[in-house]
């Protein structure tokens, strides 16, 4: 069972429809809908997001001679097979994963096939293991330079696939750990982050060490404040903090392999 | 480490301030605030939703004559203490937990304390045993009967305490357990559901069977629908379904013991 | 040209459905939902939430003897007609009206009415003629006394009608028509606010006066805050305020005429 | 009065902090945040979005020569001044707007200065003068051909300046006043709609036409479904209908003069 919430778009020759009011060979939103559930059924009984959102996309360029290029967004909800005592359940599933995976699949008429992998709402935090020091401090700046703090971020990823991709499941598991790993380090001491700027790094790193077939990779990682707070009558003492989003930074870097091209920010 | 969001409201005489424009003997939101800070720097390293919420409540209640009821709500962000490589990570969290924590404390001045806790968010699924038949049908009916049908809501629940609860943790875990069950049933057969009710009604029971401490026990699960989808050119096979929220059932009910009042939806 | 969001709820003989997974009598989701666009169908073409609200209400009292009760909510979406060269448009709406109209109606199987009506999300703001003086001061208090500050707020409105109303669009333009002055003060000078609950106070007697048929007033208005700023460098003088949502008081109150009941927070 | 959103976002030569871990010469969201509000201060008592904007970008560029280019996103909250018996009130509020005004302004270290404006969260609406016909039939096409529909659509557009802007507010009133004249015709009989396609361009040219600086513009239009409904026991009669957002049409386009290139959405 997989819930998906599917986007399309298509580029085609239909400036007519703007200028002279004909709608002459669109494609109407209601058709585009019902081949998104055609295709569904079309697909095999175990389908990745990718496979789908390839299918569709290579439909709307095959069955309309006037669309030149089309784009297909799937994003799958985190519902994950339940446990029950212990075994997985015949036929139940829970809300419990902690991303939401997706992709972006742009098929064009020249036979063109991009895929651009991802996830989103991944929240993870460490509660120490980070600072921030050593930048630049002038009459604007009222930041001091902390050695230890918590650091919190809800991860947004998409990775270029430019190889030929065997299974895209195992590809984003990889991806997926590899960007654990790379976060919160060896279960017992972790890795220390001189700025979120470099576990950035650290992560896209990782996934491309791991995963050949991805030859571009972006992150964007807003900073979830937790700030260090003075209880009255009293002092820090590394217990109480004030969880904030008014106002947070937001770190985001494309990471590529040497002779591929950057991918865009979707 | 744990992320609350509190939020607190008092009842005290000061119509004054309503009617005279006099704000004397008013405890201010800062005020409020800066206790929220200050009760949390007291509690124990480890200390529960519901320990901290009478802390703070009898705190209000204590410290100002004029506040004659304190009320405290916390809710418990779902973060959860990751594993990497299979053991627990030293400092590292993840938002994984599949349900927000809650709870509602009511501290009055004469020495009055009502605790009621509860989850909510928890989005549970089965794609069988479940169906909808027998129900009334007339003019205004077009649903049919049906045997099979996805079943899918998201449960928010609020039981009250009325007995002494030696670990709330412990009662929390018990009783989200015992939801847990009664929704899915043993992991190769589940249970069948011949509406929602019903299985509220045995997730109630659950509840209160597992935790004696609990003396009344609600529900609110709003039906998440997945439709029957007939692709064009082909027909619904149990594959394609439409998840909709609009519009969409609600079904709420309050299960009681014996000679306990029910306790009102929050 | 309405818009309406319409929400049932129905309380009736069904425990047997809880308890023993018989559908028998229930009226089904589905046929409520059809009923909605049914008596929709049966108004009168300029018809107030209220009166659609109590025609479908009674509708279903009347048509299922096991409903001891119909509950029905309806929003009012803020599209306002369009005017263009200052006169207005034929068929052109725009979504400009600053706060959603609401009813709650509830009929039960004995003949009564009652009707709950009000606004929400009416966000209003005034940039002086309000500070906060006065108020308790203590080892647990930061806030400053202040004599000028924003006041900002967004309030929400219920007020339960305890006379026959004539002219349900008249009723409420008076009600809104009497927050607006009341909050403002006269054009050219304002009127000075204490506090927040002191507006509040003012707000509900202003709508009692105009409005005989309202028999009691609730009010819901958070403190929207805008915190004095000291820019690097300089001071805060009177000019740059930080907007903030974290966290924030929120004040709300009943007000009702004598030998009356108060009605509840919806 | 304005209340102002305001994002910034640097591009700089720190590639070292994302490889080596040195935060050397890094300009941090601290400093980014104090100098929203240095430049705000430094502003002319009356002000526009695209001014302020200018200036805190150019300030950036020329305080840190590490920085290459400064972006920078203004949102103005839709706050209009109250009129209260007929009178612009002295210091009150209204959030009555029925759009948010936005800017986005790009500075780099070579003196190059972008400017793009526009609203979003614009909704307006039709009840007649509006239809679909003549679009691409095929085997997964279930909608019919339609003379007459209500056409709503919540505007985003941005608009690029490529000429000297002597006013911006002004320039921002007469681009939102010619999207109302196109879209809604003249207010006795309107203007017929074969597609929001061509509405769009419509659109598009009006502002063009009326705005000389403003080189190139884009739309983003979500066809808000309103889906006629025939209640049970009767037929639609253009009476009743559903507001439903699941699923929509998305209708976007960028319309630019000759010789100008056109800019990207944002």
């Amino acid at each position: 069972m997989v819930e998906w919430t599917v986007s399309t778009m298509l580029e085609s020759d239909m400036a007519h429809a703007f200028i002279s009011g004909s709608n002459k060979d669109m494609t109407a939103t209601d058709t585009q809908k019902n081949l998104v559930y055609f295709v569904g059924k079309q697909c095999p009984r175990r389908c990745s997001v990718e496979q789908y959102a390839i299918a569709l996309a290579k439909k709307f360029v095959e069955e309309y001679p006037k669309v030149s290029k089309a784009k297909v967004w799937v994003e799958q909800a985190p519902w994950e097979r339940v446990f029950v005592n212990g075994k997985p359940h015949n036929h139940g599933f829970m809300q419990s994963a902690p991303a939401t995976r997706t992709t972006y699949v742009e098929v064009d008429d020249k036979g063109n096939v991009n895929i651009t992998s991802g996830l989103k709402d991944f929240k993870v935090l460490k509660t120490t293991q980070s600072g921030y020091e050593g930048f630049l401090h002038d009459q604007y700046t009222l930041l001091p330079d902390v050695r230890d703090r918590i650091m919190a971020t809800s991860v947004t990823s998409t990775w270029k696939y430019t190889g030929v991709v065997p299974d895209y499941d195992a590809a984003y598991n990889a991806a997926k750990a590899a960007i654990v790993d790379a976060f919160y380090g060896p279960p017992d001491k972790g890795v220390y982050s001189p700025a979120v700027q470099t576990t950035l790094y650290q992560m896209a790193n990782a996934v491309l060490d791991r995963v050949p077939q991805i030859g571009s990779i972006f992150f964007n990682m807003p900073n979830l404040h937790f700030l260090p707070c003075n209880p009255v009558t009293s002092k820090f003492d590394n217990d109480i903090y004030v969880a904030t989003s008014e106002p947070h930074g937001n770190i985001e870097a494309t990471v590529t392999r040497q002779s591929v091209q950057p991918h865009c920010k979707l």
